[in-house]
């Protein structure tokens, strides 16, 4: 399935919805409909567990593109949100986990050349997230280094406590697209939360594609451009910790949980390691997207 | 007031307390009988704002220590646990943040000699969160270097953005005690996410001090003993950045929200900075706290 969280009209309150073609099922009703009991928000939805994916596609199917009356609405007339527009803890980040963004990193940034032996590991707050098309906040009080990362992420559909590496899979529920924005010039000591963690940082979306459409993480490209030049594209096969390496490694010491966002790190291309480096200032244009997922396109506006 | 929250039964779920002498009072069954709706945990009584911490002040110092049938059970008969059992997000840590842990980490860490200009920031997952008497997991797979960290902890009572430091404080719900565990050869590229955000690595409370009877927080002192052995003792008006200074921070890029949690740094006294290194073990006993607001003490256990 292709999930989106959506509104349909201004007012009205965030939906769970399954996109089929143009049309945008709201699985709530849909699953009415069908008795079968379907909640309205995605994080409900996660923590139903992998029957109730498996239920909704079976459902959705059996339709072969007729809904019942009442639970589509098309989905050009919809406003998508990010798909978890509140996650329940800071999304994991991972640092330095594609070999030539680690090279341009330490030539520009004050990261190691050597490549890491274990993931790095940074987080950002459930504040950074914004919906497909949101504007993305520059503070120049506070950077005059806003750079762009984009990045395949996993979302957790089940508890991982000291998963093992062959199974790690099975505990992600789908995966969406996520720009991790990163004012350079915020590191402190080393550590990223606050370059990363800004409000507005965490551009996400369009859709969740459930595990089960993407059996193989580590094959969709990926890339970016800023005000319609490209500035990164690559393949997720070159992340040196693959998908369920990460699960693994952080779930030894740090038990996931259904709808735990892991941002998988960034490929080559980002500003910092442009020479001279490159920033984006209000009016550029960011679009990216990871290949069978989708696009997310930011403006960037000045802080208020 | 002093607020706690507890089980009254192994069984019984989680409600909200005000401590008075030796007596409980369950917040909510008080506000039935007076006829004033309060709720049964410490973030729901957070997001009623600063009007409903003076209501219950004033209408529990009404009743000179005698309270309704029904509304009160013995601190000796509940079983405490963290203030905020489960946090919205991730909890904020800051480093480095008195002059002399400055100087003993840049001996054994990897951090800089020179003092931070900004306070140096980083987050702990909510899964580190454990109650009072709760074990502290030792994994010795993934570490041996376990250390201890005593920490004055604020907690946030309403949004702040951008706030001023003069206006700072207004934004604090109340204090309690945090211990910030770090696994020092956790650490990855000098991120301290996997260090110090491991489960269990975050015991916190007893209580909750609402910030009107702590004034200042800059007064307090702070210690730590293992086994017995007095560590850490110092007090909080050595802080580097005070608390007003790191609300006024952190708000100017990252909005911080009702029941978020700012874990204020540690003085000296860390294991790694003895000569030798010192890290405790299983069955090793950590007892620390915050004087005027409590006490935890915990044991070390390895994990299953």
């Amino acid at each position: 399935m292709r999930l989106v969280t959506y509104r349909a009209t201004v007012e009205a309150g965030a939906r769970l919805g399954a996109l089929v073609d143009d049309l945008v099922v709201d699985l709530a009703r849909f699953g009415a409909v069908a008795a079968v009991p379907f909640p309205s928000s995605m994080l409900e939805f996660i923590d139903l567990g992998p029957q109730a994916v498996a239920t909704a596609t079976k459902l959705l199917a059996e339709c072969q593109g007729v809904f019942p009356i009442g639970t589509t609405v098309p989905l050009a007339n919809v406003k998508l949100l990010a798909p978890i527009p509140r996650p329940r803890k800071n999304i994991f980040g991972i640092g330095l986990n594609y070999t030539e963004h680690v090279a341009e990193s330490a030539k520009s940034l004050d990261t190691s050349a050597e490549l890491p032996r274990q993931p790095v590991i940074f987080s950002k707050p459930p504040t950074t997230v914004i919906g497909p098309g949101e504007p993305i906040v520059h503070n120049k009080a506070i950077t005059q280094q806003l750079d762009w990362e984009i990045e395949l992420a996993a979302i957790i559909g089940t508890t991982a406590k000291g998963a093992r590496r062959e199974d790690a899979l099975r505990h992600v529920f789908g995966y969406t697209v996520l720009i991790d924005m990163s004012a350079r010039d915020c590191r402190r000591a080393g550590q990223w939360i606050y370059s990363k963690g800004q409000d507005s940082f965490a551009p996400m979306g369009p859709v969740v594609v459930t595990a089960d459409e993407i059996p193989d993480p580590q094959t969709l490209d990926l890339w970016l451009t800023v005000n319609g030049v490209e500035k990164q594209r690559s393949n997720t096969a070159f992340m040196l910790f693959k998908v369920d390496e990460l699960i693994a490694d952080i779930s030894q010491g740090i038990t996931l949980e259904p709808g735990d966002i892991i941002a998988t790190g960034t490929p080559a291309g980002v500003g910092a390691g442009m020479d001279p480096q490159e920033w984006v200032w209000p009016g550029d244009v960011i679009v990216g997207g990871v290949d069978g997922i989708g696009t997310l396109r930011h403006p960037i506006v000045a802080a208020a």
